[in-house]
């Protein structure tokens, strides 16, 4: 199967602790990577994970709360020194442009590459990039400012051709794109060859879902519905869920209750407060509800 | 001895390693804490540290380049998260005022304390702090653009009283100021007892320079002159000082020349290029000019 993998570069909240760094991870989609939010401290933790940043070209913001975004400047200037040439696309709230170009002026007057600002909104849902394989989606989520989730869908693919059933059946190698498409096959005899004889299904379709910051959200269930992983902020224990509630966050519960109310194939929990040395606490609340449920940590890599 | 402390925060250069965090460390004078430069992750670095980060009053910036600035947004929110409410004071060259007064209002609206913008020319020495005990100085480095150092000087202190001198002579509590900033004691049959027989000189006036980032800057040393400690540019090793003039950075001999010129009491290296995974080299060759050398390193506390 292609690659479809998710590293943890910080899961921790707003506040600094010992044990996480800020929001950022990177989704590797057949080889492609997007980071996603860059909280203070991306840039440390790249360089120590293994993902080959090099190859990251765009990056995603959800909200610009500091701990979503205050790495993007250091990243974008350390990519400089470090030789990077081809363009670098940010995709975030709209209102992030004018003050990121003020900055980058600023800061970053000797770039050899560009910085291409793309601009998005993130009470809106709508697909803001797309490749031959793969869709992103920016989707409302429910925070003290404006904040998107980004669902991560591969297109469906065509159906692998059986390659000795067309040998068997003489299917001559110009037909075999059609077919894969779905075509039938009509031998020189007139014989129809049904399209399932000569091919295999393609694998399933496969999404990744980031839902962080956010309380409790049902509207965004139609929108995430049957992904294989969300990773959802999950900052409180429910004892706390007030504190949730006031401060837009989520607890352990409710991550869990998006996960199985959206028929997810499994739940990453993340953005925990610093108040927890131990997470178990929310892992277990979690699973209470959700069983396939794992928690985040730094330098963790999730295949889906 | 009152407390004259450096803790260091971040010791390496611009591009991003595994093993130091950019510019930043912390001088506590008699329990008053200033931070001296502030990139990316120090508040992380802050955490991880033993100091009492609320008493972080004034933080000086010695330049616009990422590596010494970056971390500055970061730690402003965070100690707002905290709860902080004493004003924050922020001396850096004067142009970063107006970018930081629209990063504070574009990402910090809620701060429950003020941040007071304290602007200098870094190409001119003069004395930009002062309160009872201490006076911090400005001086210009030699650098790509303009970059100050700092030297943290305390002021001549009283001479200490000796009270057995001072119960032997009779003489009585009222006198005690005046004796200790000079003057003799008449009894009261009319002998003059000699100030330097009630008293004990007080302990010699201490400083530190804080040096970095520059090449060799021989103009500095009439203000370093006699500094206990100073902390120097040591991004390479003289078989790249080629690359060290380039970049406006000094290598490790560079540095120890300084320390030399300077009269200097101990020097500390850093600033480390990510070239080197073992700094050794550069503690070597420092130690060859001026053998009172050390490494900085992350979390080093260095008493003066």
């Amino acid at each position: 199967m292609e690659k479809f993998e998710i590293t943890i570069l910080g899961c921790g909240s707003a506040t600094p602790s010992p044990k996480h760094y800020t929001s950022s991870q990177v989704v590797d989609v057949r080889g492609k990577l997007f980071m996603v939010d860059c909280g203070e401290g991306t840039q440390i933790q790249l360089r120590r994970s293994h993902v080959a940043f090099a190859r990251i070209n765009h990056i995603f913001i959800s909200h610009l709360h500091g701990d979503h975004c205050f790495g993007l400047l250091g990243m974008i200037s350390s990519f400089g020194l470090l030789g990077r040439t081809a363009p670098l696309y940010i995709h975030a709230p709209q209102e992030l442009g004018h003050m990121l170009s003020q900055e980058l002026s600023f800061y970053c007057r000797d770039l050899e590459y560009t910085v291409e600002f793309q601009g998005f909104d993130p009470t809106v849902t709508a697909v803001v990039y797309e490749d031959r394989s793969l869709t992103i989606t920016v989707f409302p989520l429910r925070h003290r400012v404006p904040c998107a989730g980004f669902l991560f869908r591969e297109k469906p693919t065509a159906d692998h051709l059986d390659r000795a059933a067309a040998d068997f059946y003489k299917v001559p190698q110009w037909e075999y794109n059609r077919i894969k498409e779905g075509g039938d096959f009509i031998t020189q005899d007139g014989t129809v060859v049904a399209h399932e004889r000569l091919t295999k299904p393609a694998g399933p379709v496969r999404s990744y879902a980031y839902c962080c910051d956010t309380v409790y959200n049902p509207a965004m269930l139609p929108i995430i519905k049957g992904a294989d992983l969300i990773y959802h902020d999950c900052t409180y224990a429910s004892d706390d869920s007030d504190r949730a509630i006031k401060h837009f966050h989520s607890t352990a519960a409710d991550a869990a209750r998006t996960a199985l109310e959206a028929q997810a194939g499994r739940l990453m929990l993340g953005h925990f407060s610093a108040r927890y040395t131990d997470e178990s606490i929310l892992l277990t609340e979690a699973c209470r509800i959700f069983p396939n449920t794992i928690l985040a940590k730094e330098n963790l890599t999730v295949t889906i």
